[in-house]
């Protein structure tokens, strides 16, 4: 079995996912520090924020912590300089072409890791040159695939063709989430949700309590004509909804939607009128923890699971 | 562990699903001298036509086997007094009111299990005295939950709450994922789509041809106004979505739906025009395989994994 704990220099095979309004450096230097790999998530940073959050992180943890840089926004160049510039040793890219920044980071030292939804870009990125892929099935929070495919599927699927790690990213809640992952050929995880509800994670305390508040059947798939999104139920998500019913051009989704529509409800917690992102997991999430409570969780689960699992036989 | 195979009297904790024009006596009764539990699905058989599958699965078998009961249907009394007149031992119930049934069925000595999608549902087939349930994630074919919630998402979620075993459906396609369905606290496993493309399924050549050639993000959850259901690419499938897109009424799907049209694809083999109900585990399917070879996989699978999993510590 591949182990990205080996590859990052981390205790335990847990990656807290990158993402945005909620992982700065205060949630990726606990995570860091508590022995998973903490991912400071560029993508609603600009670029002299990104380089405080990655100075802050380096004197709150001496653990290895990596950024998340979506490959979407125009200054993704001045972010990789500032990346190489602060010595930063572990980079996640993401919602763009791994080919653009994967040669000129390894030539850097760099260990890069791609994520992916679907298997088309899996294979793209594995042919990149990447150290290691993140599949993130459909029960991801925020930004997910048009396939649409599960976490259970992915790693069915990419087990044969993929010959780096492989971190299943969607729907681990749980150790036990986490052991049944890497019974699927997982190397290991990345873990979204249960870190923006954490207490070291930056959104906003009314979005916290609106996941812990979430049952089944209360995130979904969202604006699938522009990209698709995961998120919670609220005014805004069933405004969209009612648009899309009643036919509504790419045009109209756009201007619905918006600018600064997730900062609005993760950061500035205005919950009604916000885009809230977060993954199926919200629904079996009951509490608001912090971050060293969650990993030690995390790894008592898995290590019942595998008790309960060891010499199973059929 | 809960272990369904002394609940069903079976060798190997596998059941396969009752599916719609795949599943007759042909493939239940080969699922059933496998060694696992082979299901009659009645969903697409006039009382008749079920009462003769019946009859002839018990010449083709000595071994357990289950008729699979959609609550759907005007015919529903006429098709349980068949079951029990027949003496068939197990009925799996779905899409319904679970306490319908149960209790009638019970007093007759048949073990109930219902087909679940979310966790109220769950809840309330616990309460109606069932046997056991399936969960059925987001990922499995044909008729499916609202709530779009996933087999990780489901198991994780039901794991406390459920006191009797839970079968875990969707997104089953090898014996790892068998393996880690179990870790998640299943007691054992339902599977669709590995039967309805083996040799003994019922479903036509062309069709089974076509989950053959599926690869990664070919199946869509469609027709989500109506019944949310699970479908393979084709042009009947292209039509709908455009319809959606286009802000279709539910009057207009059903005008655009019209009346048997999954008989038309999956039996009759009208590929472009029928509705093809398959799960997402198409995508890793690429061969069509007797029945006893895909249970043969699926324990060896199982094993593979246990053996892997074994001693495994963080």
């Amino acid at each position: 079995m591949k182990n990205i704990t080996e590859l990052f220099h981390i205790k335990y095979p847990i990656v807290q996912g990158g993402m945005i309004w909620c992982s700065g450096w205060e949630l990726a230097s606990a995570v860091s520090n508590a022995g998973g790999l903490g991912l400071i998530g560029a993508g609603s940073m600009h670029p002299e924020i990104l380089e405080q959050h990655i100075r802050k992180c380096k004197k709150a943890t001496s653990k290895p912590f990596g950024v998340n840089v979506p490959l979407l926004y125009p200054q993704t160049d001045e972010i990789m300089e500032i990346i190489v510039r602060e010595g930063v040793k572990i980079v996640f890219t993401s919602a763009g072409n791994p080919k653009k920044y994967t040669t000129f980071l390894k030539e850097k030292g760099i260990t890069v890791v791609h994520v992916t939804a679907n298997k088309k870009f899996a294979l793209k990125a594995q042919e990149a040159g990447v150290d290691a892929i993140v599949t993130e099935g459909f029960e991801a929070g925020g930004h997910n695939g048009f396939e649409e495919t599960t976490t259970l599927i992915l790693l069915q699927m990419l087990r044969d063709v993929i010959h780096i790690p492989i971190i299943a990213a969607g729907g681990i809640g749980s150790g036990a989430a986490m052991f049944a992952a890497m019974a699927l050929g997982a190397a290991g995880v990345q873990i979204g949700s249960l870190f923006a509800a954490s207490q070291e994670s930056s959104a906003h305390e009314a979005f916290k309590q609106k996941i812990v508040a979430a049952g089944d059947g209360e995130t979904y798939l969202s604006l699938k004509q522009l990209v698709p999104v995961r998120l919670l139920h609220n005014p805004f998500f069933e405004k969209v909804r009612q648009a899309e019913l009643n036919g509504a051009t790419k045009e109209e989704l756009t201007q619905l939607l918006g600018k600064g529509r997730a900062k609005k409800g993760m950061f500035e917690g205005d919950i009604a009128r916000g885009e809230l992102e977060i993954g199926q997991v919200a629904g079996i999430i009951d509490d608001i923890k912090p971050v060293h409570q969650i990993i030690s969780e995390l790894i008592a689960g898995f290590s019942e699971t595998a008790g309960e699992m060891n010499g199973f036989l059929l």
